[in-house]
């Protein structure tokens, strides 16, 4: 059984249209090469009640959960209050991280600035060479920033922690083929290996392609025979390359 | 009260970072133009029963509901079933969709290729100038397709029937603040002025300014005294422009 993973990012920014969110494919595509299942990813308000609901079942329900934004100096930054409320732990201060902070920013440390230091109780502080201010992570939630450079250090910090050694396979076959006429075959395809993920990718704007197959797997074999069936019982006028 | 909305994003692909969801960002854009709040975003993999579990929360605590994507003709395209299963309908087939399918592609019309005119029970069929097939809107529920382009173009079809006039006002005033020693600013703002939403985003690569502060709302009056009162307080060698 694979790790299974979620996400919860954290935002009225995002909701808004006003800001991207680059974080969930970010996290998407490092969960995958680990072969971690990322099953579901959730975007919320910056509500401490919400927060704490959609934690509380999401880390009930997942192996691991990554939150992202909500955790900066401001009045909405709330994440920490949430993830405390979904563990009915009080928030405390972090010495350690108070201390950075008063370091960093000497006689013109503010009440706002120290808000950073705040942590659930009980929370490890996971240090980093990497990023300025340590992560907090509290049982099997990794709470992250939002602002991408910082999540994406953070990020690539927790990738041994969570590396078992795992990994998903991918092959790829693009092809000029209308996805109706290729639907039985791919079903198929998709009956004869059960542990192989099968894909189908329309591309409607010009390319030297028009469905793209995917063929996912954590069996480099499996997924290569899955591959190789596609190509062999397919119009060879229809196909464009693989890799 | 402003109208609620949620999305729900399905596929596979966007969980494993293999593709990248921009749908949720078209949509939250319309939407806050329209004065409508999202709420909540949620990505689940495809399937059935997720998805019916998912839309049976979201469609029953919000005004509107857009689901993106697995409505192909692919093996893995469940959206129509889970989204029939939540409502406790059947599936049926468009016989209106069916004609249009079989006039577009015929003699070479696949059972794959009518799998698109399948639809749940008393759905209502939305044509469009704009896209090749009807929306399938069912009560609250939107179901559009995840293809990005197809998927813009129906939005923009829904646009009118979804506009009852309201629009939020949105000003940025770009600083080179430090978040934490304008948070108190910030929160005495949000305090002045209830009906303004105060944001505040750090950018951390080389730009022109360091904190960008946003102050949206439906009333233009209020929105541009949230962002007056903090252009007057700001200490002036910290202001960068306004728009």
């Amino acid at each position: 059984m694979p790790r299974t993973a979620a996400a919860l990012i954290i935002g009225n920014e995002i909701l808004s249209g006003k800001i991207v969110d680059t974080n969930t494919t970010l996290l998407a595509r490092m969960l995958f090469d680990l072969g971690i299942e990322l099953r579901r990813v959730v975007v919320c308000p910056d509500e401490i009640e919400t927060i704490g609901k959609d934690l509380g079942e999401l880390r009930t329900t997942h192996d691991f959960v990554f939150t992202s934004g909500g955790v900066g100096p401001t009045h909405d930054d709330v994440t920490i209050d949430g993830v405390a409320e979904s563990f009915g732990r009080p928030v405390v201060r972090s010495v350690a991280t108070e201390k950075m902070i008063r370091d960093y920013h000497g006689d013109r440390t503010t009440e706002a600035h120290l808000r950073m230091a705040n942590m659930p109780e009980g929370a490890e502080m996971i240090r980093s060479s990497n990023a300025p201010w340590p992560t907090v992570v509290i049982e099997n939630v990794f709470v992250l920033p939002g602002v991408p450079e910082i999540f994406e250090r953070k990020l690539a910090d927790l990738r041994k922690r969570l590396d078992e050694g795992y990994e998903f396979h991918s092959q790829a076959v693009y092809t000029l083929c209308d996805e109706g006429e290729i639907a039985g075959l791919l079903e198929r395809i998709a009956e004869h290996f059960p542990g192989v993920m099968v894909g189908s990718y329309v591309k409607w704007q010009a390319e030297d392609y028009r469905t793209k197959l995917t063929f996912d797997g954590t069996d480099p074999k499996l997924v290569a025979e899955a591959a190789d069936m596609l190509v062999a019982e397919l119009d060879p006028k229809l196909f464009v390359r693989r890799d």
